[in-house]
């Protein structure tokens, strides 16, 4: 068990990290100021966790909301259900919104509280790795539009984020890499010794070892939390977490929604980031190879999809909010450990990258 | 030419007030960071007042977006539209909203502001007297549901606001009638002098005098940012601002957007609010008629609805964003330039105001 405080002012919160924090009322109970609470969650988490979730708030006005699963549903439509079930029940500006999912439910669930009254309490129970070292720390919330990913949203941050490890049992093999993928990604931006401790623990990690877990997500929300208390509105370093995001927003986009699983994406993405490093000359093969190599030991894809061309990336690319006043400026690494956002590099190398015959391994 | 601050500590932002300023570059330029510039309006004021803005943008990418007229259009599916043409024109982060047109206007572009790519700039350039007043200060956007009036939004804060005198002279009598509402009640609710003022100006302000036009938008604009500068996320003071709303929304709502304006059901609204203060024995009976009589000189309704019973009132009240934990709390006079927000009212008088047998004048 552990906890951290992310620190924004008015907005500070913590996060509580360990086994079996689910179903715990005192855990939850002292972040709710009102006596109404809506539990957002989907048909699959439901089953598995909606139960002792509300067993732990019999204080409380509960409203459990089920949304359909997938990316495929973070618009419109299904946030709407949100709205609609809040006002049926005569939800007013004192509730507490608790998104029990993964990053899909977070997004949507935060950005129902943003947007509900002009602003509503909202409370994370991440039931994925992926949201647990991502979407529940910084405030990102949102939903997609047809044109573009994430493109409809606010910044709102929670009241506090509970992260139980035991609910990474019953995630799928693929997800649980997926989410390494973002792990591993902390130690690539900031943080090169957690290379060195993930490739020592990656085996007690994939088998859910729950103190090895606690540790890896404790010290990735530790590495969000200084960046985006460092920047909480994305002017600047706050952008090097989208290391090997704008590849892999593309590859989403191109693959549509759900086909890539984001961390997957994320993962060819970051290794296409590495390659236009190493062709700038800012890391080394070596550097390129160890970085690949951890991504594997993830089970991790780490080539872009066959099909898609340069011009495929291009095309999807020019859309990403990284562009300003036209230019397209990428997350790249000077180091392990090192990243910055810039558009100060060679247009002819980030061809050759995206042009780049990836083979596996 | 008057000009104020809204004091908001780093979202502070000028109102300038005037005759002709619209078109005038110079007001307009200082506030845009980037190259690419969104004018959202409607059918209504595009044909009168686009061209001239978009003459003054000339040195920046500019987006025309021209949406529906009309309070039956805040909705989610015209939003779409500003998010599409955005999307379609690849604007970025850096780009501005500018809204110019009515309160839907302004509230609908503001919440677009606020949720495209988690937050860019925007303008208000409100063209009708009811938004010059009210929509245009404090930084309330949104949209409506169709369980609720202005249900969905976001608290966000304009670059500037420019406020063109000359705009009312395209506007209907009745909408200017209905800013007026607006006007009268900052009087009613923190300066009692202004009620004087009115009392002598009100001739001038129906025939349009660019002069009185200026004082009483600017007297009304600075009562409403002295009011949200203490408040800015409506916890206390700032709710007062809605003094006759929780009745005048219940009526919009009753009769169906669009066929009251806000600003007539906010007149007959505040009337039940005087009914009610004058019952619990806050104010006098003269008071209640100085004020009806303000009101009737304005040219606006005075009763409401025939149709409306008390069992309608208290439905549509029960949804208001001011009850709290099931308390509705309504905004009363204490005495003429003094609101209170209070639940301390006998529901006995509420219901007795419901049923007076309200007659015009």
């Amino acid at each position: 068990m552990k906890s951290l405080q992310v620190e924004l002012g008015e907005r500070s919160y913590p996060i509580h990290i360990g086994a079996d924090l689910l179903g715990q009322a005192d855990w939850l109970t002292p972040y709710i100021r009102g006596r109404q609470v809506a539990v957002v969650t989907n048909e699959t988490v439901a089953p598995l966790y909606l139960q002792p979730l509300l067993n732990s708030l019999k204080d409380f006005k509960t409203t459990p909301i089920i949304l359909p699963d997938g990316e495929a549903h973070k618009n419109w439509q299904t946030l709407q259900l949100i709205f609609d079930a809040l006002l049926e029940q005569r939800h007013d500006r004192r509730t507490t919104l608790i998104a029990l999912g993964g990053g899909v439910i977070g997004d949507m669930t935060g950005f129902a509280a943003a947007c509900y009254q002009r602003g509503v309490d909202f409370i994370q129970i991440p039931t994925t790795l992926l949201s647990q070292v991502d979407s529940s720390v910084g405030g990102k919330t949102g939903i997609n539009h047809p044109l573009g990913k994430n493109m409809i949203g606010a910044f709102y941050q929670p009241q506090a984020v509970l992260i139980d490890t035991k609910t990474l049992n019953t995630l799928p093999p693929r997800e649980l890499s997926a989410g390494l993928a973002e792990v591993i990604k902390y130690g690539l931006i900031c943080d090169a010794p957690f290379l060195d401790w993930l490739e020592r623990n990656m085996s007690a990690l994939l088998s859910l070892d729950n103190q090895a877990l606690t540790e890896a997500i404790y010290r990735s929300c530790a590495a969000k939390a200084r960046i985006v208390g460092a920047d909480e509105k994305e002017s600047g370093v706050r952008a090097t977490l989208n290391l090997g995001h704008t590849f892999g927003h593309a590859i989403e986009t191109h693959m549509g929604y759900g086909q890539w699983l984001h961390g997957e994406a994320v993962a060819a993405g970051t290794v296409m980031a590495l390659d236009l490093s190493q062709r700038l000359g800012w890391i080394s093969a070596a550097d390129q190879q160890r970085a690949i190599h951890l991504l594997q030991a993830a089970q991790l894809p780490v080539v872009p999809p066959v099909q898609m061309t340069a011009a495929d990336f291009m095309q999807h690319m020019a859309l990403d909010k990284k562009v300003l006043d036209g230019q397209l400026r990428l997350v790249l690494l000077q180091a392990l450990g090192e990243a910055i956002v810039t558009a100060d590099y060679a247009p002819a190398a980030l061809n050759d990258t995206l042009n780049a015959p990836y083979t596996q391994g």
